[in-house]
């Protein structure tokens, strides 16, 4: 056990949702001391960087009910159990968005919420894009919209690009740009 | 009502924690359909980009239990309730690194998990550090890194930086960098 390790004495369900579980976990500090995490665990996910031939970001704008408000992201979905990331990339760009890839190539995978969270996000860049019919999930409302990068750079002024996977994208996309 | 807007029927708390809120809510989808969203309440966050004068990152190595490893993040912490979040970015690079800055600039505020989640995070840039003693919570237990930008992307190739706003704050260094 390292020196910073906490230690699990006791684990404990309080709630299993559909997407979501949270649990509780009591834990040893590396101090001797006991202590309690709460801990929500979530399947993953993935999200796509795609830019067009026409040099635009492809975004979707959702209505996201923790926020209780409507903002633009880059195209992500949760992972089905055991679907490989690279494949549900692929999944989700197409259903939200229209747009198939010729290739997904993996950028970045960062944790959103390390502190209380175990989500993962995949980040992928996808090439060869060809526009198609968008076919969301059920309970899924998306519109599609397609920036600049001057745009997405205004977007997050503005606050309506305000998520840390969208963010991340248009950062990337940046230095992409800059390294010519 | 916007054509996106879910509206809520009902609101329930599953679970009342130290850190987090589990929260239920029923709600009317776009098409008239009801559905049901898991959310996470918490009360937000800041982090701090402090570059020191040799031109490194302070970063701090915690365990993270939802990870169940140790890894490597710029410093940040939860915002009492109505701190500023700039007092409270001060606050937490003094706390966690024993660094005293003489400004903190706003950067970008991103939401991390928009899907099931309210935490926002805020994130500062901070200027003219003074190295001082860090002053951990009582059930905190870090350790203070600095990386120069090479180090820093080779942790994220190694995976030991691994979560949303320290892989953003990377990106900026970088960007900056490049901007001269």
């Amino acid at each position: 056990m390292s020196r910073l390790e906490e230690k699990t004495i006791k684990s404990q369900t309080i709630y299993e949702g559909n997407i979501i579980r949270l649990q509780l976990d009591q834990v040893t500090l590396p101090d001797g001391r006991t202590s309690q995490r709460e801990i929500v665990k979530h399947p993953g996910a993935v999200a796509v960087v795609a830019i067009t031939d026409e040099k635009k970001l492809v975004l979707v704008r959702q209505f996201r009910k923790p926020l209780e408000k409507t903002i633009l992201e880059i195209p992500a979905g949760k992972l089905e159990p055991g679907e490989d990331p690279r494949v549900c990339a692929f999944r989700e760009l197409k259903e939200e968005t229209g747009y198939r890839a010729e290739e997904m190539t993996p950028l970045v995978s960062f944790y959103t919420s390390p502190g209380f969270a175990d989500e993962i996000i995949h980040l992928y860049v996808a090439s060869g894009l060809h526009r198609g019919e968008a076919r969301p999930d059920q309970d899924e409302f998306v519109e599609l919209v397609e920036l600049t990068l001057p745009e997405a750079w205004q977007r997050i002024a503005d606050g309506e690009i305000c998520d840390a996977k969208t963010v991340a994208a248009v950062y990337h996309w940046q230095l992409k740009e800059m390294q010519g």
